[in-house]
């Protein structure tokens, strides 16, 4: 009887989950745990097996196995800003259009845009998924799919996200163009010129183009680089303003990568359910994490139907698909009504290819191994800026996500540094285009596609030295 | 030397569009045309089989060739609406919707929805081009595509549209996702609430709905089934009220299928151009024509870049690919931007398809075989409307477009209508979603997918019972 191979796996994982076992640290030896456990030999080592290939532990020739550690660095947080609840209208089109531009360019270094490197995509399941949907030769893959999606492909979503959203049904769920339409609806249908915006500060700057574009007032609430959003920022400004809708990003806020914690995700969604203000999620960053579990949503703990959760598969699948997803929750009506008059319905092919791949594929496996590249760049870029960087540059380290927020001294511009960078053949973002205000001008972006290599270095150690021609 | 067959091709057309040869009419025999112009039996049999193929003429056993003829029916033309340019803010959504989710029922009779059947499709074609695509194994087909869409395909589009838009050039446009994410960016870019907008009436109900989200007014300006839009009516709209801009389709209008003529586009263009009035311009049924010619658009006598040119392949190829493309004139840039912030990219792979489709085979040949079918059911329709229907039925009979326009007599409400036809499985959409009056209470749309046969004859024969138990 006793222990079976998974049971061995939960117990090592509640043990990394509570701290007992670090980065770094050896790993029990399979006789001591088999002995230690009362289970056999092989039931132990199956168990370390499956916890490798989830890139949770890695075995060292002769030394046996250990929880897997990446490379460490010291460079510093950068602060959380200064509160300031101004509610502001701006003009950051022009700037933001002008980096938009450069992010696209395929000759560039892709430290700007956010998407994993297309080597580390699963072409050849996906292209098996799509030549099985196009083989039978069915005129309906010509023909409109329903407004709101294809039902297996929504089903499959609700099967793979139920951890996350519970009570998740696929009748509650549009499938839309990308996260960025499903975004673009919810503003859409929330708000009016003139309305006040919660966002975060720092906030995706797209989220800037919606307000500007639409005429609304954006006030920031500060993002915590390491702890994300302050309920008691939330209850001020809902105290003291007429506030329409929240933008929020809890999981790895792009762009400075922060964790809203549970506790605080669970406070914040209570004190908006309290006044009945709508809450935009965007949780594109959510399944990009380098822990055990992928962290929760707002939408977990929505009671009342007030969160629009928006979400995709452009971070860990296919971009090109343009493939996203919308919880509009009580406001499913007015987006269906607005998605039907903005693109009709979603690509039928791409819907339906996606179901074959859920159907046939383990998304999870997928992103184990797509995170654990994405954060082993990420610590090795790390290492590279404090290298190569000026002293008294800061940068997150976020614990999911693909973005690196790095703080650089006063000195320097980054809408400069945007610009010198790409002379020298490298994107990245300016961190000016992050905030209605000047706060961030000395912060800048970097994003990481899940590759590591020479020619990544080789980037970095370009920034860092125009970094100190900046300064001088 | 003498004539090539194309010579003698191009006479048969001109004779057929001077109304010297029409429908039914007995084409010279051959031998007494090689005579007449001196040119080879050949030749001559050459040029018939040409004309054959394009639909334009038809073969009698024993009998020789006949311009195609297509059967006859005596209905009345509706009348042209009153004149009223009161601008209205209205309420329609909840009817519209009402309407949509039934378009999307296939356990219907598909005579509400607009999209040829799937079997009249390029299925293969299009699949072939997909696989090549596919075949290559490249990861960029899962990246993202350019905000502005694919360059081939734009290029290819260019070249496709070249005779209809003069000096038409990829870097002018945008694929879209449809032709409704191209109008819907149009009417974003260019209005803010409480706008007054110029539309026809009848206009597409999608346009209501644009209007009554973006809170904007609209001012009616008359269809006339048969001409379109007059350019009085603009004048004096213009001369009365400040138009921020006009919502207009001169290519066989949904739901009425007038055509406005060259004269009238050409003057309405000048019109709008000497008061600086943008004109966003739905061409999507312009490539469903039954003459000879395909009819310019207003885009094609635009001097300013005031006109924004939307159109796709939803009603042609491909309505499932959701591409769409949209020339913005001197509205590009935001265009673009909005573009960008409403879903970033169009579908990676269905633009790639499209492009290898255009490059292997001839849209235009495409096409001919695709209206040709439409332009019959369409006769076969009416004939069986003029034999089912009650006396004072009215109908048109449009140069092309895939719709028909049926005026009742006045006791029947197109709504009641509507949702008995429901009931007995047949889609049909009730004339009170085209207006923000009620002008058109008593008219409904029935479309033409290209497939004539006893189903849609029984459907027809039992929406006609239907008007006279409603009469009674």
């Amino acid at each position: 009887m006793g222990f079976k191979y998974t049971e061995v796996e939960s117990t090592i994982i509640s043990y990394l989950e509570k701290g007992l076992l670090k980065p770094g640290d050896r790993l029990p030896s399979l006789r001591k745990l088999s002995v230690t456990l009362g289970v056999s030999l092989s039931t132990v080592n199956q168990a370390y097996l499956n916890l490798e290939k989830q890139g949770l532990i890695e075995a060292r020739p002769r030394s046996g196995y250990y929880v897997l550690s990446y490379p460490n660095h010291q460079l510093d947080y950068p602060k959380s800003p200064q509160t300031d609840f101004t509610p502001r209208t701006f003009k950051r089109k022009d700037l933001i259009l002008e980096v938009l531009n450069v992010l696209g360019n395929e000759q560039l270094l892709p430290l700007g845009i956010i998407a994993p490197h297309p080597s580390l995509l699963p072409l050849k399941e996906l292209n098996r998924a799509m030549r099985s949907v196009l083989q039978e030769n069915r005129a309906e893959i010509l023909n409109y799919e329903k407004v709101e999606g294809n039902f297996l492909l929504r089903k499959q979503i609700s099967f793979e996200y139920l951890d996350i959203i519970p009570s998740l049904n696929p009748e509650d769920m549009l499938i839309t163009n990308g996260a960025m339409e499903a975004l673009s609806l919810a503003v859409r249908t929330l708000t009016r010129p003139g309305d006040n915006v919660l966002i975060q500060s720092p906030t995706y700057f797209c989220f800037l183009q919606f307000l500007e574009n639409y005429g609304l007032r954006a006030i920031e609430i500060p993002s915590n680089p390491k702890r994300g959003i302050n309920p008691k920022d939330v209850r001020e400004a809902l105290d003291r303003f007429e506030v329409k809708a929240c933008i929020f990003s809890a999981n790895f806020n792009n762009p400075d990568g922060s964790l809203t914690t549970e506790e605080q995700k669970k406070e914040i969604v209570a004190l908006l359910a309290q006044k009945e203000v709508p809450l935009i999620e965007d949780d594109v960053s959510g399944d990009i994490y380098f822990g055990v579990h992928r962290p929760k949503a707002f939408k977990t703990y929505d009671q009342k139907g007030l969160v629009v959760y928006c979400s995709s598969f452009s971070k860990t699948l296919c971009p090109g698909y343009r493939v996203g997803w919308i919880l509009p929750g009580r406001f499913y009506k007015k987006v269906y009504e607005l998605k039907a008059t903005t693109s009709v319905s979603s690509t039928t092919l791409c819907q339906l290819a996606l179901a074959e791949y859920f159907k046939n594929n383990s998304y999870t496996k997928n992103l184990k191994k797509l995170n654990k590249l994405i954060e082993l760049q990420m610590k090795n870029i790390l290492v590279a800026i404090n290298k190569y960087f000026p002293k008294g540059t800061k940068a997150t380290s976020p614990q999911g996500g693909s973005v690196l927020w790095l703080e650089l001294p006063l000195q320097i511009d980054s809408i400069l540094f945007f610009q010198k960078a790409l002379e020298l053949g490298i994107s990245i973002v300016p961190g000016n285009i992050f905030s209605t205000q000047d706060r961030f001008k000395n912060f800048i972006r970097i994003s990481c596609n899940g590759l590591w290599n020479k020619e990544v270095e080789n980037g970095i150690a370009r920034l860092g030295q125009l970094a100190y021609e900046l300064i001088n």
